[in-house]
């Protein structure tokens, strides 16, 4: 290839594909998900020779789900499709990205330029010379579009991509044209890393913030602390956690923010979520003369269906960027550095004694439920059994469906990592994005030498629309744990409307013949069947379940139409909001 | 419920889901495809109330693959999903239909007007309020939009979103808000049945057009007609069997356009697809004179990588909304009328006799193949043995991979449907459309008497995007003939690019096992593993296995590095066009 006058004044010229790669890596993105198409090809020659695990999921919905799980554990994801059909399969995972504020690089494989100029009538086209649609069709959940068209803004465009989706933590687009692939950018741009440092706050903002809040918080009777997502996805755990242990103050989780919290922490006391909660929980934040919000996200399945019962003038919220004090806003301060001046003034200056947390009851399975005869496994009996299963650095993945709320009963060890849908809610992300995550927490095993398991809990209406993502999981050779919550369907959608509809019925799989149907060889993974309570007592003390480096997966029988409490509210809650008109 | 003014007004108040599941019913849909969500469970109750089947598909982009299919044999189908996740999860399937011209009525059940209106922070939003976001994507690939969010004008625009899908033979899109589905509107219009008729061409612009032709057909010496994918989608069938018969003119069909003529007719020639045809094919199409070209779509794999070698000069293109005589374009007249007109001169003033198709060789396996030692199955051996195994009345179903092209080697018996994704050609699309297309023919094979049998050809690549659809054959009872292509991964892209990359291998997974492990009884299914020419002889006289009211199962297994030469020179074709740059 004779070398353009452009690529001549290079000092170190770098294929596009090689750039892109490079900077991904560079953030801390070790494998790439998605799915070949001819329009990408040459670009997934770049992958491996820069060192990257290419993944190679099934399809490409499971291939945004999966780097969505990917991208809550390592920061940052990127997956690549083929123009139109590819895209467009992934659009459902990247809208959730978006919703759920993770961020995921999406890079497309288009034709060429020159096609594309032509309109030439090419496969995966509309047929109407329209190249744009799709790119059009996506932009409505990306923070930004990044079209590379031209080798010289291509490398000041990646950059741009993958730092707006880092910075706003939700999804970039990117095109990358089957001829730019091999097409020369700057090289030495790559020895600056790309800038992830926020906007600094206005500091006569900040302090001015700062002591509005002291200001309540020390005239507070009863202050708590209320975590919710945003403090996981817009990286304020740690000035969270600072917080929390400097302050004792008595703190809870919204739904969405489980995992954001220590819970082994001795002021830690559960899951707030309106009429969705314990009793003494609700009582106790309804009551709080100051509620400190961090990174609140209020929709409707987050909160048992609008169902808190909290005051404006009892809050101050804190968000990624702008902090509320009741009613005084503060727009544009970011929630982290306001977070630190408060712990460190909290430091010196330690709250009155009566406002730290008072000794918690330990939660525990309950043992009426116990005590009666039947061996059939209900929610109220499943869940807290888990507290006394689950371990430090677990990964836990839940479904929207009755796992989603069950959660909520099992108590975490310390840097758990939940990962849940409870805003966007698409049924099949959790399988999918039990990948991703499995595959992360791999890759973090062995940095940093540590031992997460990745533990999936579906239920089978929702396994049945992703289940091949178990045969990505095969091929990475991932081993995580996998509960199917068995119950002959939609169980959550009974308790919003037909109980005993067909619709809410599903085909009955054999759920654990799957892992070798999907290639598993013998040895390499375990299948138990658990239908009565002795059964899934005795699983939670079985060692090799607990530790085997096998992919593990169980078929748990429950009944039909038995949910968690605050499930069976919030379904409630749904179908009034659904038939309410005006 | 109380009865407003409004309602009191109609003469015979209807829900608004039972009208628009009526409406559909009076246009021949009898199962709806789709999947439950909370915004729709309520909608769903009117399906089975109103005598349809409720399909119940495994996910949703499964979901429209196969009211894609089912549209293609029935001539309209719909397709009910919930909002956000739903709709986004089968945006590909939709922009399917819509690039192949396929009527899908794509039903979406959106949160309650008052919902929307409030902003609510509901679960399937991207949590800022936009209500509308969703629809204005699907609005790219819709025909139509009707949102119902009025009683007053919902019957209206459920008949307009109908009418629009059949005519323009392409998807429309509908929300119904939770709190419209029992809104009244009036069941008397159901009463007439929705207007179908076309636009009627203006008379002297046809009849000038239809002598055009005529004075050029009756100069020819030796004109040949090719027929593709817009005489079917266009419903052009019966004029274009007529003067394909009362002409006697050698006859060929473009890929997209396989199906379309009756290739047990002494004049039908064979496909045309420019160098990737057979070579006395190739040479009698570009050494014509004038060519018929009814419902072309000259897209790259629909002509073998732009290889036509026929020029404008020598062209008649007939199609749905214009007529092009060489350079002469009449634009806005349908093609049905002229071609009835055109026939019926030619009935009354005949061709020349030396216009007449010369008798064919008949096509048969090739011998010197047949003939080596090895029991390798080979494309080039495999295809022309199933010409003699396909029967009249076959609906046959092809993946974009070594499948698609090899089916241009079958020749078809009377009345054949075949059914692929050619322009579009997202792979999983096969197994997804085989379902609804199964469906369809058990529907009417029931109404017609007529004994349709569904036959699949995938690969084990796309089978994988989309395998779970096998399910829902089960649950509805379907008995398709399904042959998976074993050719360890993406053939048709290792002949794009990376002939031995990775990224083109695929999971090995036991894909015969799979039909029990979702769901299918013992003795209502078979399975198969070919591995040898005799193994597949064998199969092809099996009376059981042509015959029995059974789901079978066919892995077929065949070379990684094989593929139809047509695929060759196609593969070969896009890989340039890929890396073509100015
Ligand atoms: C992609 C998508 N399709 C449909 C829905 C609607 N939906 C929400 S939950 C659910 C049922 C989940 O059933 P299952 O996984 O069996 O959960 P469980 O029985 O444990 O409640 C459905 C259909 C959705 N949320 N996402
Ligand atoms: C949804 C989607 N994703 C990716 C592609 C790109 N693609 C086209 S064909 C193909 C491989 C098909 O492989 P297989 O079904 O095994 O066919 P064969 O080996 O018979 O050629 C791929 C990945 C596509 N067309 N559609
Ligand atoms: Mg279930
Ligand atoms: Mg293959």
């Amino acid at each position: 290839m004779a070398t353009d006058i452009r690529t001549s004044s290079l000092t170190k010229p770098m294929d596009v594909a090689d750039y892109l790669f490079k900077r991904l890596q560079q953030v801390g993105v070790q494998s790439i998900h998605g799915v070949p198409g001819d329009y990408n090809l040459v670009a997934l020659d770049y992958v491996e020779k820069n060192g990257l695990n290419w993944v190679g999921n099934v399809n490409e919905l499971n291939a945004s789900y999966a780097a969505d799980g990917y991208a809550r554990l390592k920061g940052l994801s990127a997956l690549v499709t083929t123009f139109g059909v590819g895209e467009l399969s992934a659009l459902n995972g990247i809208a959730g990205a978006y919703a759920e504020y993770v961020p995921v690089v999406h890079i497309v494989g288009t034709p060429s330029t020159l096609s594309q100029k032509n309109g030439m009538l090419l496969h995966h086209t509309l047929g109407n010379g329209d190249f744009n649609v799709f790119t059009n069709m996506s932009a409505n959940i990306s923070c930004v579009v990044s079209r590379l068209n031209d080798p010289s803004d291509a490398a000041e465009l990646i950059d741009h991509a993958i730092r707006e989706c880092y910075i706003q933590s939700r999804p970039a687009y990117i095109t990358l044209p089957s001829d730019m692939v091999e097409k020369k950018v700057e090289g030495n741009r790559l020895d600056t890393p790309l800038d992830f440092s926020p906007k600094k706050n206005d500091p006569d903002q900040e302090d001015y913030a700062v002591s509005a809040i002291l200001n309540h918080l020390t005239k507070a009777k009863n202050p708590i602390i209320l975590v919710d997502a945003c403090a996981i996805r817009h990286r304020a755990l740690s000035e969270t956690h600072e917080l929390v242990v400097a302050s004792g103050l008595p703190t809870y989780v919204a739904p969405m923010g489980k995992g954001a919290v220590d819970e082994t922490l001795p002021n830690y006391c559960g899951v707030y979520a309106g009429s969705g909660s314990h009793d003494s929980v609700k009582e106790a934040v309804e009551a709080a003369d100051l509620i400190l919000s961090i990174g609140a996200i209020k929709s409707d399945f987050n909160t048992a269906g609008f169902t808190y019962r909290t005051s404006q003038l009892a809050s101050i919220d804190f968000h990624s960027s702008s902090v509320k004090v009741k009613y005084s806003e503060y727009n544009g301060l970011r929630m982290n550095e306001v977070l630190t001046k408060v712990t460190n003034h909290i430091k010196q200056n330690p709250l009155a004694s009566s406002t730290r947390a008072k000794p918690q009851l330990v939660s525990k399975p309950s043992d009426s439920d116990d005590q009666t005869e039947s061996q059939v496994i209900t929610h109220s009996w499943l869940w807290p059994h888990f507290t006394s299963w689950v371990r430090e650095d677990d990964v836990i993945v839940t479904e929207t469906g009755t796992s989603g709320y069950g959660i909520w009963e099992v108590k975490f060890q310390r840097s758990t990592t939940a990962i849940s849908q409870i805003l966007w809610g698409s049924i099949g992300y959790a399988t999918g994005s039990a990948q991703g995550a499995a595959l992360a927490a791999k890759e973090q095993n062995a940095e940093q030498q540590r031992h997460r398991r990745t533990i999936l809990f579906t239920g089978d209406g929702s396994f049945q629309l992703t289940a091949q993502e178990v045969s990505t999981m095969i091929r990475q050779k991932l081993n995580p744990i996998i509960f199917v919550i068995c119950n002959e369907g939609y169980t959550i959608e009974r308790f919003i409307h037909g109980m005993k509809a067909g619709y809410n019925d599903v085909g009955e799989w054999h759920y654990k013949d799957l892992v070798s149907a999907f290639g598993a060889q013998g040895g390499t993974y375990l299948t138990y069947q658990i239908k009565t309570k002795d059964q899934l007592r005795k699983l939670l003390v079985d060692k090799e379940f607990a530790e085997a480096s096998k992919l593990r997966f169980v078929e748990l029988y429950m009944p039909k139409e038995d949910a968690p409490t605050a499930l069976q509210m919030t379904a409630e809650a749904s179908a009034k909001n659904n038939a309410k008109a005006e």
